[in-house]
């Protein structure tokens, strides 16, 4: 059995008619409705004019009242520019919209949260800061989706920088939850913790860069990140800014070649780069390996073969134990935030919704669930409760 | 009886929470829903990863699929910068929301569009087009609001320019098109047609210059036009362009004075300005007389006294006959427009809109009853049909 053995989800497809998938997307997957009735004029006269009038008059004098008098306080933008969508790379607004338009559904069914997918037909880091922020009054937080590095990671710096409410790129910081609250519980399964593992961390884009910056603040030590050119350290040159800072904080063992190279005797391999790795260099891993093959829709090495070497294997997708799936993160953190009107979404605030959603599988944990299934009742309120929580604490929450 | 007898809507407010309005208001108005099952992972593979990717990958290659696999083309925009909010004024993007969150309900309820209040934190026509262009991907059509003039007139203009999409300034537009309905069956019900009718538009804001622009379209010769300085003329000094060139096309008679002064002998008036008109000038004017008092929540002058006078009197109100309402015209339009995938709204769009409204009356037409509430059925499909029909013909079609 092979990597190959994954059917490729883009070949050999039927006549879109035909297709189960089209069939479904005809039309689109989302709507908007009213929560007020509409059924005659008295109702007109209240929810339009004159009555909004009066709603307007009050919110003119009093912006704070914007928050309990319309939906902002409970609707969030998912924007992209569509230059790293999927698996995809930058297919544009456009045909970026599919996927948005599912995490917005997403953002309501497994969050209670309002969501408008929003397809910006721009992609100069100015002028998606200067969109985003004549946009803002409409949302009551953004949700960043599908936006290349590394112009996320300044994109995002500035929008925290020039708006009170939380602006949260996803692909990073949503990755970074999910894979942390399931190596946790990997970990634990394991009985080790986080300074006691060597973790090399295949992808140094958006998620790579994330979920490494957040393993860091979490306590793991030993880290070490490649990306196409190999293992990033601080000898190499023509770094990015942001592979450059990398270099200088992790590491520690001085790897300088390939990713497979670093894992000889590594404990956990988190894969968010697209390439494939090889059988022999998961056999080369300490005993007991943790192996999170996330790319999406071809892991970088096939569940099925990880399993013989690995004790515990998580992929990005449904079909196999221990999916790692974003879904299980910004749902939550974006309807905890709402609830207590909070500010900004801080970095405790993220590690406090990987805590919660670990904390969700507790005495069930085995090597295939060491992360709950998305559908878990139990998840969105745990995130939800923590998220609150931990905004308070954090004095962003303004409720 | 006087105007004064129309109870403020502003003044004596009890405390917003034992308000009825503020009580429908609270949390907002509107809310996103899937359209489609998200049961189980499933549906999930379906509606998102891995299945979505084959949707981008088919809107990447052929970019027009965006209409039939997203909700791209059944969602509207409904965009403001908060400058000119009801009667309010410029009270900014965030007060200016639950107008707007309204408007999207209408959308919705009137018309089955999905609808997405914008408020945006610029003014600048400039930063206004270029942002609304960049958006402009998400969304199957564009309904400008509440935007001062003569601003407005330039960046609706800009934007039918630049995109190909339909743009519709409902300020301008919508109220001009019910405005043609009523007044084509007002001119019928006492025997006459356009051409016969002096009219008087007090207003030459967005309202007013578009009412009066479609009114001469649809062969309206004897025109004049007032802003709180009187009549539009020639030598008046210091009119912007867009007035200068009214004075160029309108008020055969010569008029240089008042509103009031223009109204003796008048046939029509159509009030657009939120300024009073005295019960002597409505009683100068010639038999048979129509006085339309469009100014909400206040009507240049009150409906009742000016039925004592005039023979067809409308107002912009639901609490009395004849209510000139925007919704009659707006949802049909839009639903017509994307049905045909049109590529914009033309002026005999507009004027088929109007004639459809105009003909839903027919044989119940009376003094009361010259146009037809927001809740009769046939309204929008008869708009509907005319719009969609007169996109055809125009060639602006593309279904």
């Amino acid at each position: 059995m092979s990597a190959d053995l994954i059917e490729p989800v883009t070949d050999d497809r039927p006549p879109l008619e035909q297709d189960p998938v089209f069939a479904l997307h005809r039309g689109g997957k989302l709507e908007t409705r009213s929560s007020v009735p509409v059924r005659d004029k008295d109702d007109l006269s209240l929810a339009y004019t004159p009555g909004v009038a009066r709603v307007c008059s009050a919110i003119a004098e009093r912006p704070e009242l914007v928050h309990d008098y319309t939906w902002v306080s409970n609707v969030v933008a998912v924007i992209t520019d569509g230059t790293a969508v999927l698996g995809l790379g930058d297919i544009g607004p456009h045909a970026a919209m599919p996927v948005m338009e599912g995490k917005s559904l997403l953002f309501k069914e497994f969050g209670g949260v309002n969501s408008v997918p929003i397809c910006l037909a721009c992609t100069d880091t100015d002028e998606l800061v200067e969109t985003i922020v004549r946009l803002a009054p409409s949302f009551g937080g953004i949700n960043l989706e599908d936006i290349s590095a590394p112009r996320c990671f300044e994109l995002e710096s500035r929008l925290r920088q020039a708006l009170d409410i939380p602006v949260f790129h996803d692909d990073q910081h949503g990755t970074a939850i999910v894979v942390l609250a399931a190596l946790r519980n990997a970990a634990r399964l394991t009985g080790r913790s986080l300074p006691d593992l060597r973790v090399v961390v295949a992808g140094a884009g958006a998620s790579g860069i994330a979920v490494t910056r957040m393993l860091l603040n979490a306590g793991a030590g030993d880290i070490a990140v490649s990306d196409s050119k190999g293992v990033i350290h601080p000898g190499r040159e023509g770094l990015n800014p942001y592979k450059a800072a990398l270099a200088l904080e992790t590491n520690r063992a001085g790897h300088t070649g390939s990713t497979e190279q670093a894992l000889a005797g590594a404990d956990v391999f988190v894969g968010l780069s697209g390439a494939t790795v090889g059988e022999e260099a998961v056999a080369s891993m300490a005993a007991d390996s943790i192996v999170f093959a996330l790319s999406n829709p071809r892991p970088e090495i096939h569940p099925e073969v990880a399993r013989r070497y690995a004790r515990v294997v998580a992929t990005g997708r449904s079909d196999f134990p221990n999916q790692i799936n974003n879904v299980l993160a910004f749902p939550g953190v974006f309807r905890g935030a709402l609830d207590v009107r909070a500010s900004a979404i801080t970095e405790n605030m993220k590690v406090a919704a990987a805590g919660a959603l670990a904390g969700v599988v507790r005495g069930e944990l085995s090597e295939d669930y060491v992360i709950p299934s998305p559908f878990d009742p139990r998840v969105t309120s745990a995130v939800v409760t923590a998220v609150a929580a931990q905004a308070r604490l954090d004095g962003v929450a303004r409720l």
